[in-house]
């Protein structure tokens, strides 16, 4: 293990300069204007992985983006860890927010990060995480040391749902077959509490649309006398959620699962300073549904956000219009046992149900993803949180996370293995949204801690 | 009168042509881009002007977009006439429902058009209307039967708040003395119900922004948490109108003219047909302030409508963000003796005293315009009514119209002299909407009745 550690701590300057390449790529699976961009990622990560030391790399053909596949097989004896990763990254709007182009990579030290920040779209989402497992193979391969087989999976739709991944990875369970999966595409808790995450929320998205007269109207002329529908779905949004946060969809927390009063206790233990919360997002206070803590509403409960919305003259100046129709974007994150289907359709009930008579609506699902909980008593949890406290040098403790990646579930219904979910951003890497970055020192930590595991894991 | 008629009756074709070559300049004053357009139309309108017969034609620049001005003196002893109309269009979009390029201007029939209408932006407002005067006043000069003095401006900025008329009225207030003024930029009831608009509802616009987080946010990480921009402006623009479609501003109907009984009755003499309104406008059901009629809503009671919103992601695909800020422009209509001040300054206090205390709130005042009243008992109105009856053979009835023309208030006060509104257009013209339309009827009817305008005035 020591010469694997040396050779990561020796080649760390170019594993950052190879990561700058991979993030000048702009791959924006969300937008068809960067489809050529995604191919071309998708053969950057092609070509790296088999530099790494890869065998059978392969750019595998879907019906939309490329897999990116790869192994290194040593012995039917061994255990098979199979490494899942995204090349795709989210759209980078609004891009005026940028301190600079979120293609261009830079370094800049932040109160978090002392020893510098990698600033790019995708920098922690995920290029920069699931690169960590290119770098942590190669060093593996250089120094003679993987424990046991390994695949890799790196697709380029998971911005967009992994439409493509549920039909590749049922049509090759053989090529598959392993007996953990290993995924770096969530945080930590913070850097002083590193955490494994334990659980994620699922997602139901879908757009909706709100038609009143059938053609644009001057507000002059008509204004007052027909539903306007920027208004109507103002009100028919602001239904959604009542005054206790709670979501007012017929039957939304039926299949909720409860969690324990014990477990609500040990969840809450981690160090939770409100103070902090707000500054770091500028709010002067936070809300959400009575009774949960900040900590359980971003974890344990599910909940539901309007992404976008727009209607009616959104350019320059004044136009005295009453538009014919308003749009949003609406998503609801999903705890055990809710299903996506489940909560799609009840949505698209109740959101037809509170309409007014005089409207036209319609609700477009978008895609979906179940949530997903690993137990802190399996094999694959401990192997993750010893090899994290041995690079750390602290102990980790079992967190639920609020995001979700859909295709942990999928895993594990078709290939019967369990998702080990070790992450290395931090809450604050502002994915998503304008200058993202990822810590350096995260990115280190999680290139040690993967050989970690994998000894851990087949000992 | 029968030779300025019969000029009129063999110019037509030519009349529409040239109003064509109009049309096809985008003088859209709401964007930046068109900029060279819109003085561009200054030009071809003046033009226009002196070729037409008029004196001391000049393009008087401004602060913002120029105003064309051309007169005709003809005796002291005679009345003056001011001709007020505006060169400049709203903005097309949105452009994909056009079912042709909004300035390449057509003639297509349509069921209230049988003899045709011109399609293109700005054909009824104001182009097609205020052309009409240019070839009444050409015909009544080639035909020696001007009867009075005629001053014209022609304004390049009224779809952004004519910001420039104010000081340029104020600064030229002897170049414009007049004794009315007279105006084609509103609609009349029907072809088969001549009116002349005695009334016109005021404006109040603004632009407000609710910013919460200081950064988009992962709707997965910070969802349920955090004060969601979209949802508190959605709750705040519902909460601006009450279930009786009142609207809840603190003070708002405080200073509406409470209009009687009779001149309710007498209003809605005006065959109203509600199958055929909800119809043309593709809605199963009308809606708005309890115990008044379509009617009375669009003309003698103050309304407010979001004429935009926006926030988040609205590209393609899906999402998961939580916005920073959402936004919304607002109009509110006013009636007499609201101010636009007056409303502007409530609006400003009641969306601040609504809004949470976790979020900031922004309000930008746009422009705003006074109400106006012209009483169906003067010199003016009359003239107008008998023309309009000459020219139409019909009786004409006095009408409240429910957009406005702020500048009317202002010219009374500054000129000291009342606004006819005679305009020509109807209300399915679909102005600032895709396909604006002024039908072939209406432009002709037009150009005959002011002729007759002129001469019953003058009488």
């Amino acid at each position: 293990m020591q010469t694997t550690l040396q050779y990561i701590q020796d080649n760390k300057a170019r594993f950052v300069d190879e990561l700058f390449e991979l993030l000048r790529i702009p791959s924006i699976s969300a937008d068809p204007a960067y489809k050529n961009e995604v191919l071309r990622c998708a053969d950057w990560v092609a070509n790296s992985l088999q530099k790494a030391g890869a065998d059978h790399v392969e750019v595998c053909q879907t019906k939309g983006y490329p897999i990116v596949y790869g192994d290194k097989f040593i012995s039917p004896e061994l255990p098979t860890v199979l490494v899942y990763g995204h090349y795709d990254v989210q759209p980078a709007d609004p891009l005026e927010l940028w301190t600079k182009p979120p293609f261009e990579p830079y370094i800049e030290k932040t109160a978090l990060h002392p020893e510098g920040a990698i600033f790019a779209r995708g920098s922690a989402d995920d290029k920069g995480q699931f690169f960590m497992h290119l770098k942590a193979f190669e060093a593996m391969m250089a120094t003679q040391t993987l424990p046991c087989n390994v695949k890799f999976i790196l697709e380029g739709e998971e911005e967009v749902g992994s439409e493509s991944l549920g039909d590749f990875v049922h049509e090759n369970q053989e090529k598959l077959a392993c007996d953990c999966i290993l995924i770096s595409d969530t945080h930590i808790y913070s850097n002083e509490q590193p955490t494994v995450t334990t659980g994620l929320r699922g997602l139901s998205y879908v757009e909706v649309e709100v038609e009143g007269p059938n053609r644009d109207l001057h507000s002059g002329l008509y204004g007052g006398a027909v539903p306007n529908p920027i208004h109507v779905l103002s009100r028919m949004i602001a239904q959604l959620i009542d005054e206790d946060g709670r979501i007012t969809i017929d039957g939304f927390y039926d299949n909720v699962q409860v969690v324990s009063d014990e477990e609500r206790a040990e969840m809450n233990k981690l160090k939770d300073n409100p103070e902090e919360y707000k500054k770091s997002i500028g709010l002067s206070g936070v809300e959400g549904e009575k009774g949960y803590t900040t900590l359980e509403r971003t974890s344990i409960r599910p909940t539901l956000d309007c992404n976008g919305m727009w209607g009616g003259y959104t350019g320059e100046g004044a136009k005295t219009v009453i538009p014919s129709k308003a749009f949003a974007k609406i998503s609801m994150r999903l705890v055990p046992y809710q299903t996506p289907e489940e909560i799609t359709e009840k949505f698209t009930q109740y959101f037809k149900k509170i309409a007014p008579d005089n409207v036209k609506v319609k609700v477009t699902p978008h895609h979906g993803g179940m949530p997903y909980v690993l137990p802190s008593d399996t094999k694959e949890f401990l192997a993750a949180k010893k090899a994290m406290e041995s690079a750390f040098g602290k102990e980790v403790l079992p967190y639920r996370g609020g995001g979700s990646i859909p295709i942990t579930a999928m895993f594990e219904q078709v290939l019967g293995a369990k998702s080990v979910l070790m992450g290395f951003g931090l809450d604050s890497d502002a994915i998503h949204s304008p200058n993202e970055h990822y810590g350096l020192f995260n990115f280190y930590k999680g290139i040690e801690s993967i050989p970690l595991f994998f000894e851990n894991y087949t000992k």
